[in-house]
């Protein structure tokens, strides 16, 4: 009985571990193919139907590589010629940060395009999404995204800012609307540009004449400038056992920012904000220079630096945008009438994923209520990540200067 | 006898490994700092004022790591941390593609900014110049670089161009001269806005009335929008040994290109040219639309392309620049009277170390000889590589539109 119990139990184990196998080797779709974040001569990394994300690198001496995405970090498989290959478990479509790990180096995937996310410029990947054809590049009339440099009195630097202008702006002499908009924690003034997407998401809501066309403001709200060595060191500490995932906010609870990042209060970025952005782009473009043609909107501690800053100054933005940022309610307004007048739209957004986003269908309704447009949006089966935001984005737009 | 020159050679050997260690060590200088092209949170990779760069990773596991960088390998050392450090000989001054190779991977250094070159996105490192001032950023009138999109009939796609407005651009309603201005082999149209430093070249001569305002136009002369599956498979195979340095053609003699990278004729890239980008630039932004008023140039492959695309076609550009690209001479131009009439300078550079670098003198003499202005320039102490380059436009624009 013993023995046979023991044979018994082995049987079933080993079947188990064939059935699990199988099932395992199964369920992996081979439908691979490049995905736009690829970098245009690689073969890798690769994206199937499922979500899952392959990635492949010749490491012919390596002990041990692995893929590093979403918080999880999947063994790759080495073959005769040494190059290792392998795949994640099916990832949430859009875009998400990774990186790769051989024998306890984190680096940039050498075949992805490189994003700034997570302290660091590393590796991006785009999962294909069933609505992505709201950021699909088309032949439709192109705005641009433009970088260039000012003076900031309160940085005492020479800042860089990017300014998409709408298809229509070069030529047409019109003064136009402004909205400022603002990265997430450990990202910087280059993210809405690259992963959000943005002018191709406005040149194609303009295209189908679902939002006025409007300039955007991006610049950074992390870096005020400071001399690098009196910064706090940023950046995952080397030799700490970090991914991007891991270190990134997303998905994580608001709060206290993850070691290593660079955190600041509104306040600093509120003096550059109105002492030195507003007054460039209105002296350098064709803006409308009052309230009622100025947005403000931010994801993540973006969304968080504008609640602030709009309950600190009540007279400069006519709509508000937080995108995972947490809930703002008509409360917070010391003197609701007057702000009634100025303010036309409060729009607020989660992952549906995110525990925030139980929170912010009543507060539009509170919104609604004391006569201001509230707005919640949530974006159905994501987390605190790009795909949020870009929807996001493409909801508030349409909303505004209206 | 026999064992005393034993000892006397175990001695002797030991005394020079003594020797060649204290050498090595006394030889680096320790002053070494992160530069421009390190990631603004991270602290390697650093040169020093001997022009070395440093890197360190953290690799507990590796058996070896390595810095890839100007055609050398160099062996880091592993500290008690797991963390590797180690640096290159000395560069030359100005920009260099790098990599890291961990145990047989080679990777981008996750410390480094990211530009296209040698067919991939990877490290760049920037070594202080004693001339650095032309390309620093300062607090003078910037102009902007504008990433725009237009759809090509020749490509059948839409493709993306960067283009250069000067300061004053944006608000004074005149209209600019415009520059066309070419990529080298395994690069894009991001090379001469991210490590060309064309914006801040530009914005600082314009500052100091040493050049005229004008556009730039950066487009891509490699990738000419065909289908990702139609193209040839790029970038260095997998497992291959080749780092970047080994891939681009820097220091390369001209010809045929290196194993894996996309080479095209000037013709198809002249199709694009005349038929799509020229057409979308004069309609879409302020230039003054006639030969007097057109340049074009063009580094390596980009300056070929200048070349030919010139050669037929003497009715289109009035300036015509060649940055490490060879020998343009009169004799290939069948009507000379015609072309003098049209074409005001022929600009022809070198590295100093590049072998070209003692024709060009002679062919601009030719030139002058014909009566149209022959100006040729050595880069001092630089190769095949982006410091001959940022010089070269330094020396070309001035003389443009006069």
């Amino acid at each position: 009985m013993k023995y046979k119990s023991l044979a018994l139990l082995l049987f079933s184990a080993s079947s188990s571990l064939l059935c699990l196998g199988q099932t395992n080797s199964a369920a992996v779709v081979e439908d691979f193919k490049t995905t736009p974040t690829t970098q245009q001569e690689q073969k890798f990394p690769q994206v199937n139907s499922e979500g899952r994300v392959r990635v492949s690198i010749s490491a012919p001496q390596a002990l041990k590589v692995q893929l590093d995405i979403g918080g999880k970090k999947y063994d790759l498989v080495k073959d005769e010629k040494g190059v290792w290959t392998g795949e994640s478990a099916p990832q949430d479509e859009g875009f998400h940060y990774y990186q790769l790990n051989i024998d306890g180096a984190s680096v940039p995937d050498p075949g992805s395009l490189y994003y700034y996310g997570a302290s660091r410029w590393g590796s991006g990947i785009e999962i294909p999404a069933k609505d992505q054809d709201f950021y699909a590049l088309k032949n439709v009339p192109h705005g641009q995204l433009r970088e260039t440099q000012y003076f900031s009195k309160t940085s005492n630097s020479t800042r860089r800012v990017y300014i998409y202008t709408p298809p229509g702006y070069e030529k047409d002499g019109k003064k136009y609307p402004v909205l400022y908009l603002q990265h997430g924690m450990g990202e910087n003034e280059t993210g809405w540009g690259n992963q959000g997407r943005t002018a191709v998401i406005m040149d194609n809501l303009i295209a189908e004449g679902k939002s006025l066309p409007f300039i955007i403001v991006m610049e950074n709200s992390s870096n005020q400038g400071a001399p690098r060595a009196a910064r706090p060191a940023g950046a995952p500490t080397p030799g700490a056992p970090t991914g991007a995932p891991a270190v990134q906010p997303t998905g994580a609870p608001m709060g206290a920012p993850p070691a290593g990042m660079r955190s600041m209060g509104a306040g600093q970025f509120e003096r550059v904000l109105f002492d030195d952005l507003i007054p460039f782009v209105e002296s350098n473009f064709r803006v409308i220079p009052d309230q009622a043609h100025r947005a403000m909107a931010g994801l993540s501690m973006g969304g968080m630096q504008t609640h602030s800053i709009v309950v600190a100054n009540p007279d400069k933005f006519s709509y508000v945008g937080m995108f995972s940022s947490g809930t703002f309610e008509p409360k917070e307004i010391k003197d609701i009438d007057t702000f009634k007048k100025k303010v036309k739209v409060v729009f607020m957004s989660f992952g549906g994923r995110e525990k925030g986003s139980v929170n912010i269908g009543p507060a539009a309704e509170e919104w609604n209520k004391v006569g201001i447009k509230g707005v919640s949006y949530i974006s159905p089966e994501t987390a605190h990540e790009w795909q949020s935001w870009r929807r996001s984005l493409h909801e508030f737009a349409p909303l505004l200067f209206r």
